[in-house]
């Protein structure tokens, strides 16, 4: 006899386990199935998945201690501080993180059983549909099986590091984002493969820790995906830091011996050229889980790239079937999945809740941050719309001085017609926190003299929000 | 002959070099008078008033050294990070301040040039009104006078610590804000009279530096226009950080003597008590600057309490006289100042701008920040406004736990039956920030849930906003 639930998700991801929560608090009985362990001691599936455990929170958790590092290395002196000594141990910095990590994911556990969602253990597959229902087989560490049913089932089962053919990942010396996070000592040449997010936020720890870091990407353009001026920004800040980047490159051939790892490429003019480092991530992108679900049972199908296609409303082709976050197409991103979660719940209890997907921020966590929403100047240009764009450097606002930290700009894009901000992209210290007012702002259609003519607090990071909604009508107040 | 403008406003701090810039876009012919050196080695006058020279920007650079101090002292050791020696030059660290000062205080200058805005040096006053003109008297530092006119002045002289009678400040010993920005040692004992925002965000910064701090405050309940809960936790954790209270007390007497200060004064349970201390800020509130400016030439009026009094729009009782900031009564923050200065001078060229009080936010730049905008809960009782409330703790977020930054929490109350957002009060780091998005929130009359169904990026601060927002309708995802 099957245990019967009115919504099974599979995945306790950022994605699943708030869907969860959500259907539970609509007052329908949920399960969420869960077995990835993620290096736990005991092999007992942690909640949380890829961001919680191996992604988000414990990246942030080594950025933050990496930064403390380069004050002490850096910042310190001008500011009239003196020590001594500085050094770091690198175990007891990932022993932090990972107690930061035990602690979030022992708060879903709490979560699950506040809201009355089911913990099953184990990797969920799909069985069979009938009478409405669809069966999912959890099959727990040990062996051991169980049948669940439910009318909706949600598949959130995320994704996982893109690896590369020749390139054995041991995440010991070859590593993808679960071994970069767990270096027990500071690798002296760090290679990177793939200058995406996770490459260059992971670059970005290690070189501040004191690691050489080099950066081979085979896209010709960095940063493809950012608005061209915040991409171009980027290159020069990150490069006067001390990170090396080669573009357009193509990789031969990686050779492990003891002493390290040798690359073999030929880089953008077609040259052979060879990288040696201690320690290489590979950082080339990720692939949706969905290998072990047996979709074939219940007739879902994946695209080309893997990907579960669905509609607008994250439901499958088949009835009861849902997916959400980065197991569908679009942006792998946490929030993202979670507002998919969110709506999927509520659809399934007849509400119409709404995900604009134009204002879903995008956030890097380098130093100084990336964020942005809406639109880039290239998207628009390729689009043929009109557009006016204003920008304001983080140089001129006192807050930043203060911070020690002017870098960078915040650039805002309107409708040449209308003034309805289009895009909002930010490189600079707090882009992270300072983009959510440019979301609520073109969540309610704002223009840019709207946000020009909102007081902004004196003196905060966000002013220089207002100066690029000024700049945009070239009437800038501080330049 | 005196020299003829569209616009003279006196004073150049954040209210009046934004009023001048702002008239000047607008293609006002426009000057601005500032006489005050605040310390310049040669006499010049120094463009940005109180809150550029010796208020928000140079506290807020030595809150950021101050900081990194406390960083060293307390939080490398969990982080991995190995420090010997740790000492601070305060010295260093006011020169620090002193260039982020000098460097944006030059900014000014640069754009008043930029602008085509005739900076007049000196200190002005009236003379009188003829044709539609009044005149201004500027006084240089040599003595030297120039008579000014215009058909619109702008009065923008700004405020002054208020100092108590039996009390010399001396700002080497006994300090006012300027003083206590420029300590060259670090006080043993520290003694705060008034724990307003002056009082705590500068005894926060020389406590972190290492001095004991005792602040001594008349009123009986601590920061009274704060909201309660936030008045409440900010209380708690500033003691927990090593900060002293004395509520409701009331000083005797202050004696200075070689070795230091000794307070007398009853506590409030009238007991007879002393403290003392090595050095003193006194902060107990500022005062409005219109003693020298022959107000009674042209006929303005001040009210019992000094200020000036003006209508809705700025305008004084006599034609063609306008005046903004700290010198007419409302909360004094620069950013108000700021947002009076631009609307009066679109006003004068015709414009309808407007201003809403209600959405003009409050920061105290304590550790953890606090920062609000709209009603405390205490304000909407004694209104009698229906409404709910919702809270979320910064412990129970990813980013605030890896930037080693747990306290606090967002507070957001809306209205019970519209949900139309009333208030937004933070304590916690990056409130000076955050709450931005809530003043957008507000001034587009969004509902609590508006917020709640907006995607925040994770992981960040923001999301405590999106919680606390989903609190409001008691279903938070994270707590």
């Amino acid at each position: 006899m099957s245990q019967n639930f009115d919504v099974v998700v599979i995945g306790a991801g950022p994605g699943g386990y708030i869907a969860a929560i959500r259907a539970a608090q609509l007052g329908l009985s949920t399960a969420c199935i869960e077995g990835n362990p993620y290096g736990d001691p005991k092999g007992e599936p942690r909640l949380g998945g890829t961001c919680l455990n191996v992604g988000c929170i414990p990246s942030k958790a080594l950025l933050h201690s990496s930064h403390l590092f380069e004050d002490a290395n850096h910042h310190f002196e001008t500011n009239g501080i003196s020590v001594k000594g500085v050094s770091v141990d690198p175990a007891k910095m990932v022993a932090r993180k990972n107690a930061i990590v035990d602690k979030m994911t022992g708060g879903i556990q709490y979560l699950f059983k506040k809201n009355k969602v089911t913990l099953l253990k184990g990797y969920g597959a799909f069985v069979g549909q009938a009478d409405g229902q669809t069966q999912v087989k959890v099959t727990a560490k040990d062996g051991s099986e169980q049948i669940v049913s439910a009318r909706n089932v949600i598949i959130a089962t995320g994704s996982k590091a893109r690896h590369l053919p020749n390139i054995a990942v041991d995440n010991q010396i070859i590593c993808d984002n679960e071994g970069a996070l767990n270096f027990t000592d500071v690798p002296k040449k760090l290679g990177v493969i793939g200058a995406g997010v996770i490459g260059l936020e992971l670059g970005s720890v290690w070189r501040r820790l004191g690691a050489e870091v080099t950066v081979l990407e085979a896209m010709p353009a960095f940063l493809g995906a950012a608005d061209g001026s915040i991409a171009k920004e980027a290159k020069k800040l990150f490069e006067k830091q001390g990170l090396k980047f080669e573009l357009g490159v193509s990789i031969n051939d990686v050779k492990t011996a003891k002493k390290g790892i040798s690359i073999s490429y030929k880089d953008s003019a077609g040259a052979d050229k060879t990288l040696d480092c201690d320690k290489l991530i590979v950082s080339v992108g990720r692939v949706p889980n969905t290998d072990n679900l047996n979709l074939e049972a219940v007739g879902v199908k994946t695209n080309e790239r893997g990907f579960i296609e669905v509609n607008h409303d994250c439901q499958t082709a088949v009835n009861g079937i849902w997916a959400i976050g980065d197991v569908i197409p679009g942006p792998m991103l946490a929030h993202k999945a979670e507002e998919e979660g969110v709506a999927v719940a509520e659809r399934i209890v007849g509400q119409k809740p709404h995900i604009d997907y134009n204002c879903i921020p995008w956030v890097i966590y380098t130093s100084p941050e990336i964020a942005w929403v809406g639109r880039t100047e290239e998207q628009l240009k390729v689009a043929g719309r009109a557009y006016k764009s204003g920008q304001f450097p983080f140089m001129a606002n006192g807050r930043a001085l203060g911070m020690d930290a002017p870098e960078g700009f915040v650039k805002m894009i309107a409708d040449a017609a209308t003034d309805e901000i289009l895009g909002v992209h930010i490189i600079g210290t707090g882009a992270s926190d300072l983009i959510a007012e440019a979301v609520v702002a073109m969540e309610f259609k704002a223009a840019a003299e709207d946000i020009a003519r909102v007081c902004h607090p004196h003196p905060s990071l966000s002013e220089v929000m207002k100066e690029a909604a000024l700049a945009v009508d070239k009437r800038t107040l501080n330049m």
